[in-house]
């Protein structure tokens, strides 16, 4: 965290980028006829891009159909009881296989099990992100 | 986790009401305009409802107008290599005054800093859960 950062709790562009860096486990959320659905996913950063990957026949054709997507990523720092959530909003695409071998440059992890083999990358349109003071009273009385 | 949960991976849903029991942070994913948004959110399973606070007006005349959400929480245990994700997917609708009262004795923590007068409560229509084998190659090669 740089000292752009407001007072507010507003991370600067700069900030949500750094954090997006930092993870490598989010949640993405898109629509299915009208309503919200949201999935697990790891990712990695690829320049200006978010890339996952995806068998999930659901996701997929949910995307190919309609490509606006959310992504959080998002820590909990109990000692500091502060805790950070950045926001993407964009668009996902799936990448053509000349796309794929770049990709596989920048290192996305297979964490989640089964292969994988369908490469998606999301185009932010707009990153924000929050810092949160956490006020847990009860942590006081227990000191207390 | 009982035993009930299959090798697929797939938590029962007494597997998933007990991971959103144990858990206080997740994240909303709702839609405006047709278009996927998603927040962190701090919750309190109270029976068969997930109860939250808001003042965020977005959020909330979106629900009113929308009350179509699904909800996430997750949990990655680094050390075992697995990780759990549960999602609710159902309706939320603002507390009345009395349903309020109630929703107090029950303890829900106001955790991120200012004040959020309105109660809002999801009830679930399906609860799902997963639990992941994390698989990371690289560790392996860092212990070799």
């Amino acid at each position: 965290m740089d000292e752009t950062s407001t007072e507010q709790g507003v991370l600067s562009t700069e900030d949500c980028w750094a954090v997006l860096r930092s993870r490598e486990f989010g949640r993405l959320a898109y629509v299915i006829e009208g309503a919200p659905s949201i999935a697990p996913i790891n990712y990695v950063v690829d320049g200006d891009q978010l890339v996952f990957r995806t068998t999930d026949g659901t996701k997929l054709h949910n995307i190919i159909a309609d490509p606006r997507v959310a992504f959080e990523v998002d820590e909990v720092d109990d000692a500091d009881e502060v805790g950070v959530s950045v926001v993407v909003r964009g668009e996902a695409h799936v990448l053509s296989a000349d796309e794929e071998y770049r990709i596989e440059q920048v290192g996305l992890r297979a964490w989640l099990g089964h292969d994988r083999p369908v490469l998606v990358a999301i185009r932010p349109a707009e990153v924000t992100g929050r810092r949160y003071q956490l006020r847990r009273p009860w942590r006081s009385m227990m000191r207390g």
